[in-house]
């Protein structure tokens, strides 16, 4: 594996004893000479530095650790906080190659090396049709227009007065796992699921602005999204979707939208695919017709095994992936993991995940972390001890509307074998018997 | 007011229009000229410049802006994000001359500039007693002793391993807002409520790891958690809590802690003051007495009106705050605004919420935004239009336990006057005719 994939592995699963067995662990223990062990006994008294004498009678001269001595670091030191240098490897990453501009290209969050269901702003996932930009706020406008009775441009200070909302929400890519759909079989979850991200949004609801300009709510049947950039990009929504949980945003994770997300104002359109969050959102058009704009005529399309293709399928189906263990990592030795991953729908909340460790023979239910939110992650673990053999890692989530996450066998019986978007089936991973963990398909 | 200050301000509330009233917005817009307005509606067409005519006949020449017409940055610019650069002035912030020693400080989040429920972990406050450490994680260990069958040191890696859970939780200085109980009216809401925040952490259930070393049920009666770094802050918690939902946490917001906020371990107590979720987790031991160590028998103790202290008051009780309009904010002018803000309890969840812009004599309900956790940040939002008289904003928080949110005068007659911790007081603040917010106390 290159040094530039191996970087993207994060934190290898650690040693494995079966922690249920105390007593055969703490035998381990001893056979490893746990000097750090004692010397935090004897750091529990006064002395900075100590003799500790190891099992098999050697001994050896242990220091406190100096901050357990020492004056830290003062507060402030950072007005705005950075990880642990200790972490530094955990980034987003672009997949080399996957596009030819790196303005129209992608980053990947690295799933396996997260908790929770909040995703660090600092590693949302990127996705740029003609580069980022971190715009001026002061000078950014929003207008609304076509089938509304006043038009309007709206300052970000005009939006910020609005009523507001602030609901958690994942934003997945279209393409997200495209890869799958050829078995390319890409190494780690960070590169074959890691474009998709779940941050806490606040702005003002869609419905709230359309209802100030006053919506013409007779002929109104679609709007469209238009972004500030270079992409124009620009996206059609039903008028279903827009008058029900479409936010204008300005907030995520608690704070403005980063540049690269967007800043200082996009669309938040829960369940559907990312494209249609337009970035630097400037306009929202209400009409009667589809839009049939370049982003959604021609790409993000599904082509069909009859050589039509569908359009307007934004809506992200169910899916889950188990992220530790996940390809590239490795387990060291047999005994006790928690196995834990996400699951998201785009049609509604989480009901349950299933867990196989034999490939899809046998599965157990999953733990599920709360809260438990429509159209959010929705974080799972579930205890597993290894047995030293090769095992195959699946997790299967069922939705509110009761869709069961497909196996791959299964949505390439719909949709052939040229599609690019909506990839939701079951992800597998490999455990080998030498404990490394690889991305295989099973049918 | 200083330079220093006026940059904590944030966001300052924008100008006043009543939104409801569209019409005389739009005179108003017309009015201002508003030339950007018509070169956005000109820039859904095809014109890299274009010529507009004001309401008055003026002419501007007005140019797209870069965003629209060039090439972006590219992605992975940051393998780990950063806010935008007009976000510069979003900082945690030491209060000048509150201690001797900025290892021994505090930096208190920008509440007001702050929207959800989620603190960005680069806004978390900070709390020192001896400085903050960036600890190499596996070099850290967690040593558990005392009233247990097999005491156990664990490794991060050990600790990683274990079944994990992931949970939203507010934490709190017992210090916050100490600066009311001397009517010092400290100028912003950073600065009198700034020392809480709210982050999803993720670690092992610190019951899973007791039961794991075999907890004498019988004789233990507390817990004490010792932290690795220099100030060896140690707090004793009751077993009852030990065993319900602290957590030994590595995760903060999906990613690993912030170094300043305890990387790699801190104990997660649930609606217990800040200083008993102790940073740099180095030792849980079980006893059947408390501990009285100097921070609980000394320091982070009540002073009582008559002369006894009280010891181990760690629950943070019922709390709200109104973060906009807040203190050195200024409305530009009359009009409609969204008035939010947060409550949080150390008992439970949040039932309601009332907002009063009268100093308490009428009430309103406020919205409260989903998710509606335990010991848990919940926001609020209520719809104000200010008539451009002085008005006092206030918000009182209720409990699932129905406890009320006291007043001051309410907190006093029981607490006196010598108090410096737990303060969960009605916040006011007094909007001037002249549109400026100020730190007040009504009786």
């Amino acid at each position: 594996m290159s040094d530039e994939l191996s970087q993207t592995i994060g934190r290898v699963v650690p040693a494995p004893e079966n922690f249920l067995d105390a007593e055969k662990l703490e035998l381990a223990r001893k056979a490893r000479r746990s000097f750090m062990g004692k010397a935090l006994a004897m750091g529990a008294g006064v002395a900075a530095s100590a003799k500790v004498v190891a099992a098999d009678g050697e001994e050896a001269i242990l220091k406190m650790p100096e901050h357990t001595t020492g004056l830290g670091l003062p507060v402030v030191t950072d007005g705005y906080g950075k990880p642990s240098k200790w972490e530094a490897n955990l980034q987003r990453r672009q997949s080399p190659g996957l596009t030819r501009v790196n303005q129209a290209s992608v980053s990947f969050t690295p799933l396996q090396g997260l908790f929770g269901i909040i995703t660090p702003s600092g590693l949302h996932f990127e996705r740029h049709h003609q580069g980022w930009w971190d715009i001026d706020p002061s000078k950014h406008r929003l207008m609304v227009n076509g089938l509304v009775k006043r038009e309007r441009v709206f300052t970000m200070d005009d939006l910020m007065r609005l009523p507001s909302v602030s609901r958690i929400h994942f934003i997945e890519c279209g393409a997200n796992s495209a890869t799958e759909w050829g078995n390319v079989a890409v190494p780690t979850v960070q590169y074959s699921h890691g474009m998709v991200s779940c941050s806490e949004f606040t702005g003002v609801l869609l419905s709230t602005l359309l209802e100030m300009c006053g919506i013409d709510k007779k002929k109104a049947k679609y709007v469209l999204a238009e972004g500030a950039d270079g992409s124009s990009m620009t996206r059609t929504i039903d008028i279903e979707r827009a008058m029900d949980d479409c936010i204008v945003a300005w907030g995520m994770n608690g704070e403005m939208l980063r540049p690269e997300n967007g800043y200082p104002l996009r669309l938040v359109v829960p369940g559907v695919q990312g494209v249609s969050w337009v970035k630097y959102l400037r306009r929202i058009e209400v009409g009667d017709e589809k839009y049939a704009t370049k982003d959604e005529a021609v790409h993000y399309i599904d082509h069909m095994p009859d050589g039509t293709h569908r359009q307007y399928t934004g809506i992200q189906e169910c899916k889950s992936v188990i992220t530790t263990p996940s390809g590239g990592q490795t387990l060291l030795d047999k005994g006790f993991y928690n196995v834990t991953g996400l699951a998201w729908s785009g049609r509604g909340s989480i009901k349950r995940v299933d867990v196989s460790t034999d490939g899809g023979r046998n599965w157990r239910t999953a733990r599920l972390e709360g809260p438990i939110l429509d159209k959010a992650f929705t974080r799972f673990n579930i205890d597993w001890v290894w047995d030293g053999k090769p095992a195959i890692l699946q997790s299967r989530a069922i939705d509110s509307t009761g869709y069961v996450q497909p196996k791959i066998n299964q949505l390439r019986a719909v949709r052939g074998t040229r599609s690019v978007y909506h990839q939701n089936a079951i992800q597998s991973w490999l455990v080998g018997a030498n404990g490394e963990v690889s991305n295989v398909q099973v049918y």
